[in-house]
């Protein structure tokens, strides 16, 4: 299966829409552009799509055209390999049975492959570094990644339990891959999904106090 | 208990050793300086007491007498608010049972604790932006708190047992203390303790494949 952005053929529908041509290259650049400053400014949460398609010069429709919804807009601006509404679709398509596994499997797999990481570790780099990128990067995985998981899993203090494994998955994300500490480069990725599936599995499904 | 290094009265001994006196808190400094440039330069595993004796002239007996082994030399240097041999020691003493809880209370409470976290975090920002600082704090974390949790419960594959619960201690200070991740902000310190101890007890006791 495939977490690859599925949009990228749509901007080249070539409907007039809009002050600009749809088939203009630099107009889809010029929104993702707006996107990133938009998004670094005002956060994930307050940017809006119509203020985007302002401050780019075209209107909101053309926007959703090119770069499809909000959170693919933040994928796409953010040069993230993967569309995150489709990732979390199909992980949690199974429901809780196996879940921890699944997404122990597609976060040590991506970050093993450094063209896909590339872009998570700069953004997670960027948000240790840097305030404004931290309310970024914090208000997307709230609103899309673990408030995504949670809603489709339906489980009682779901967003608790999705940050506890956003907690385990950064912190993998930083001992493996910045910091390398060698046990972890070491380790095969079957060892390592074993492990941390079978802690995301309890914190989704466990016990809470 | 108290985890606060137990070396701050040595230094007034007074005892007449290299080419200064003991007494002179410039070259208590001193050391802490040449120790910050050597660790920075050579990572902590390649830094020697005696080049960092030799850079703040005095000789390596003196830097003992100030400030303790090399690892609390690191510690002092960076200003950790510990002394991580004898955090270790303490967490380990109790043997393997409960051992994921006692670590877990000890880093959530720690990060709870701004004055105590700040150096910490300061440190995993320098590691996560800066390559150099990254070897160092790999090279520390991997010397004294991975291998020295491992050796001293004498678990079977406990250096990579110990580097996934490093990997989580990790995601816990990025995910609640920087990105502010804010179910694990709003969530109490004994809930996290007891989610984060059960999975810390399953790293370090539980099946590997």
């Amino acid at each position: 299966m495939s977490y690859a952005p599925d949009m990228a053929t749509r901007a080249d529908g070539g409907r007039q829409r809009g002050g600009r041509r749809p088939g203009d290259s630099g107009t889809r650049e010029a929104i993702l552009t707006a996107a990133r400053a938009a998004f670094a400014e005002h956060g994930y949460d307050r940017a809006t799509i119509r203020g985007i398609a302002a401050e780019a010069g075209v209107d909101a429709a053309l926007v959703h055209h090119f770069h499809g919804t909000k959170q693919q807009l933040f994928a796409r601006a953010m040069q993230l390999p993967l569309d995150p509404d489709a990732v979390i679709t199909e992980l949690t398509a199974g429901g809780p049975d196996g879940i921890g596994e699944r997404i122990a499997r597609f976060f040590v797999g991506l970050l093993s492959d450094p063209e896909l990481a590339g872009p998570i570790i700069a953004m997670i780099r960027s948000a240790v570094g840097n305030p404004d990128a931290a309310r970024m990067l914090r208000e997307f995985y709230t609103a899309v990644v673990i408030r995504g998981i949670a809603v489709r899993l339906g489980l009682p203090d779901g967003e608790l339990r999705a940050s506890l494994c956003g907690s385990q998955i950064i912190g993998l994300a930083v001992a493996r891959h910045v910091l390398e500490l060698p046990a972890l480069v070491a380790a095969g990725d079957e060892a390592l999904i074993a492990a941390y599936g079978d802690a995301l599995q309890r914190y989704l499904t466990g016990p809470l106090p």
